[in-house]
């Protein structure tokens, strides 16, 4: 198994970030021609998921993330702990932590309009992640 | 590892197929009585998860995933690139194109009414998807 | 691979266990400094995510999953079945069964703030659950 983390830097609640060329060069540096790239974000606030990576399919996620867990609602998390952050935790738990991704043939399976993506949803201006990207 | 990519045909938006056997029978060919059976979709229009795959629990799911990304709202993607399929690619964001799933004994650990279901989710009457299974 | 299965009691809908330390002690117990540990939830009621486990958040994130299959809704699966449970199938098929999550330096790779959890989601007062941890 190869191992390596990496620090990514978001810009803010929605940034959605396309780590499909850190996934990649990961998996060319591990020498794996065939296995599983598994790709892990560590913290709360945070997601990993697949989409089209193109601005209109992107603020379409955004909104229905906004939709699922609204910016104008009371969060209990935030009246105990006065964060703001209380949507970030639920948008974060409803998509997902990690992702597996065969490789084959050298590359990642996925489709020609799939990229990976980081999807920050804290408050924060700004943030740096750390992916965790195992090749198994 | 064992890796299989298996053609599998859908047959339309909302379709719901049980790919359950697909994947026995690729953990059977492995040969492996004990690991991981690895399933991803490559597309960003279809997604993998697990339900009760019964009639009324599938129509159950395609109205909560109508709700998280509606057909009557309009969607960035379609305006940008009049594809018409925006809340495909939202809904197949939010569920996941990946699922791991236990082999032991032989056999998928999943429970008696859990199957393995791939969720069409793109407004093409027919499609030919490509499921990647790798067996760990 | 090592793999243990663990049985878990639930209290009832909407309750939500913090299984990071039976994770970590199967990890222990495996005597792997690195890899990946694998949480399966065998069932088609319930599901397996990461969240702050603090009484807010998952408050919250009990509040989202009502909106996105509310109680009060007529269920196909509850008028052909009489089961009463067709929210909580929905609720488990959106969230999914599975997740990984990297070991490291013997420890999991999960934030300070992020636990690994058991979402309850059916209607019985309390229920024996398995869940199946593989070390990879």
């Amino acid at each position: 198994m190869f191992r390596k983390s990496v620090k990514v830097t978001t810009r803010g609640e929605g940034d959605i970030v396309d780590i499909t060329p850190i996934v990649r060069s990961v998996v060319q540096e591990s020498g794996h021609a065939d296995g599983i790239a598994h790709i892990f974000i560590s913290g709360s606030t945070a997601a990993v998921t697949t989409i089209e990576y193109e601005p209109g399919a992107l603020n379409d996620l955004r909104r229905a993330l906004s939709a699922m867990a609204p910016a104008d609602q009371p969060y209990m998390h935030d009246s105990r702990w006065g964060d703001g952050n209380g949507r970030s935790h639920v948008r974060a738990s409803l998509i997902g932590p990690s992702l597996s991704v065969p490789i084959a043939d050298g590359d990642l399976a996925t489709g020609t309009w799939q990229q990976i993506v980081l999807l920050e949803l804290d408050i924060r201006s700004s943030r740096e992640r750390t992916l965790v990207i195992s090749i198994l």
